[in-house]
């Protein structure tokens, strides 16, 4: 058994130890090692399982689990995989350092999110201490900000096969805007991609009765998607909102009139909408701009995700209760943002997401104060003693 | 002195001569030193003529007059440099061989327009047998089909600087649709190209309000630019038309909401316009419709042209008339189609363009029936007649 540098019920500690390890993803970096060590130690069942597809870098996970097999886990998701810290003159603090300056952590990683995983892991092994056969597992993943392919999603049906009890998840992605306590995330909306292509017929641009010019038909489709709203939004979440996020034609010649142009978009949306139902709305609203005189063709992209929601109730309110009783706040239920791993998790189990502060992450001098790191710590073992009471 | 290996009189034996020069632009193939001699034989004083400029290759231009220098000349325009053959094997006689199949002369140049050329030389030829003091004209370019610098816009400039008096040009570029007789051009559009960029602030796609997408603008400003017509059209012209080229943005990812999209567009338009109009035109519709909410830069091309008109009166109809007389047919006075060297010529003299039929123009395949090549020869000749008696 190696002697651990450090005591991993001090999440500051392990926070530390863990920015130490540069893993920018798919790199390991060590980090799964150092936390694998910390749990076995600790008494859990560890399984570091790297994943592989074509096309995408093989990637490392871990897995682990302590606790009553008959009774359902409460398992924390995270990932120590980190984007790569850019420029790192630009960083006051080596971006692999852990550095504590005036009461603040410095790293890649200290809020997206090393730190939370710290969080969780000193919280589990303080709650253990007291109640060693409460069922608690980890999924971490090394495929969180990669293409996230070889990552939650395959150690999901890995765990599932394997026949583990989940009973809820806590993502601790930094979920809160400016304050420890201002949001937990319920839900996320669903995300969906297309591409929109119109044909017409080239020619020459002093003979346009000879060619049909498919870039105002193009104008006129996207008019007809982006006009009006999708939905006003409902009880948890913000209105589904779409973007036309590029159109292209690569006609070079001012006296050549193309044949065709295409446009991508990506709808945010709702719990109003699937994705079939979203499609057909879509081609709807182009067949009824297009009439028979405009030609298009439209593909939307297989990697949709669809909009979820963990409804409030005993676990929502476990986690609100912990986190007032810990900060004094009490934070907004939010569907909002980007997608998250929490839109494979939900189909195992109700996932709530609640981390750190987010202002810094993806930024140069990410940064966490390490009261901060120590709250969270102590919010997730409230939830712990409440989860298991 | 060169002996010719055909009659020059022979507006065939002439085409054909000029279509085995492989004059592919900006190559010189032959074709005008042909031309030269042929003139120098009958008695024109010539010039062959090389311009540069930087980036663009070097071509050749032939000058050549005859007749008393001080009366005004009737000039002949044209080129002998033609477009690739493209596929040769998909041609049923070599682009290069002037075969003569059925009645027909294949070979590219065949209409655009060694042709054209040809039946204005055999017509001089002829006229100058009875009045060899009539002043005629030759300026004859190597890049009416490349980048246009190097060709008829210097070798203008070179002959008024010589101080040579030139009265009326007829082009013979290909004008006919259809039938020889079918159409005379007395003008040209003008054509304006211009650049549109809107600047909006690029973001995550989930997180709109942070950012602003200027593809939506962009679709706004377009259609304020293709909403309802410039004109109606005037006496001459056709209603002024406005297309949009290209609209390119080169966004790949579908996360992420662009920080500019730009288009390109082309007008062709009428005696209603001219450039300054135009664009203060356009830029007033831009502003419209922009208001305060959309940032964009607009920048017109430096390379546009203005509309012309050579007015109806006692030189368009001895063209008519000589039209009328050889086919029967009484053409119609146009302004339609793209640029072409008139659009230079028209600042030293009336200009009208007449030639051969343009349907196979560019194509493969391209020929001329002999009986058209014969009937234009006898055309330019009875305007030869008309002009100077």
């Amino acid at each position: 058994m190696t002697e651990l540098a450090f005591d991993p019920h001090d999440p500051v500690a392990l926070t530390q130890a863990l920015i130490r390890c540069p893993s920018v993803t798919p790199a390991e970096g060590g980090a799964l090692h150092l936390l694998a060590e910390v749990l076995r130690q600790a008494g859990f069942e560890t399984h570091l399982v790297t994943f592989s597809d074509e096309g995408t870098p093989d990637v490392a996970n871990l897995y682990a689990r302590i606790g009553a097999a008959d009774r359902p886990a409460l398992m924390f998701a995270g990932h120590t995989d980190v984007v790569p810290p850019g420029d790192e003159g630009r960083w006051s603090q080596g971006p692999f350092s852990g550095a504590i300056v005036d009461g603040e952590l410095f790293g890649r990683g200290a809020v997206d999110m090393k730190g939370g995983v710290a969080a969780s892991v000193a919280a589990s092994l303080r709650h253990l201490a007291a109640h060693p056969d409460d069922p608690i597992a980890f999924l971490i993943t090394g495929d969180e900000e990669g293409p996230a392919i070889n990552g939650t999603v395959k150690l999901l049906d890995w765990a599932v096969a394997k026949g583990d009890r989940i009973g809820h998840c806590i993502l601790g992605e930094p979920t809160n805007p400016a304050q420890l306590g201002d949001m937990v995330k319920i839900g996320r909306r669903g995300s969906l991609s297309g591409t929109l292509v119109v044909h017409g017929k080239q020619g020459h641009v002093a003979y346009p009765h000879l060619a049909n010019n498919p870039v105002p038909q193009m104008v006129r489709l996207l008019a007809a998607l982006t006009e009006g709203e999708l939905d006003r939004g409902t009880a948890h979440f913000d209105a589904s909102n779409l973007e036309i996020i590029s159109i292209d034609t690569g006609n070079k010649a001012f006296n050549v009139i193309p044949a065709e142009i295409r446009a991508t978009f990506n709808i945010r949306f709702n719990d109003l909408w699937n994705r079939a139902s979203l499609e057909e709305h879509i081609r709807s609203r182009l067949d009824a701009a297009a009439g028979n005189l405009v030609s298009y063709s439209l593909a939307f992209e297989r990697s949709a995700s669809e909009a979820f929601l963990t409804e409030p109730g005993p676990f929502v309110d476990a986690i609100v209760r912990s986190i007032e009783a810990e900060t004094g706040r009490r934070p907004a239920l939010s569907t909002s943002g980007g997608t998250s791993d929490a839109r494979f998790i939900k189909d195992v189990c109700p996932v709530v997401e609640f981390g750190l502060v987010g202002k810094t992450m993806h930024q140069v001098d990410e940064r966490v104060a390490i009261i901060e790191l120590e709250s969270l710590a102590r919010i997730y073992q409230r939830l712990l003693e409440q989860y298991f009471s």
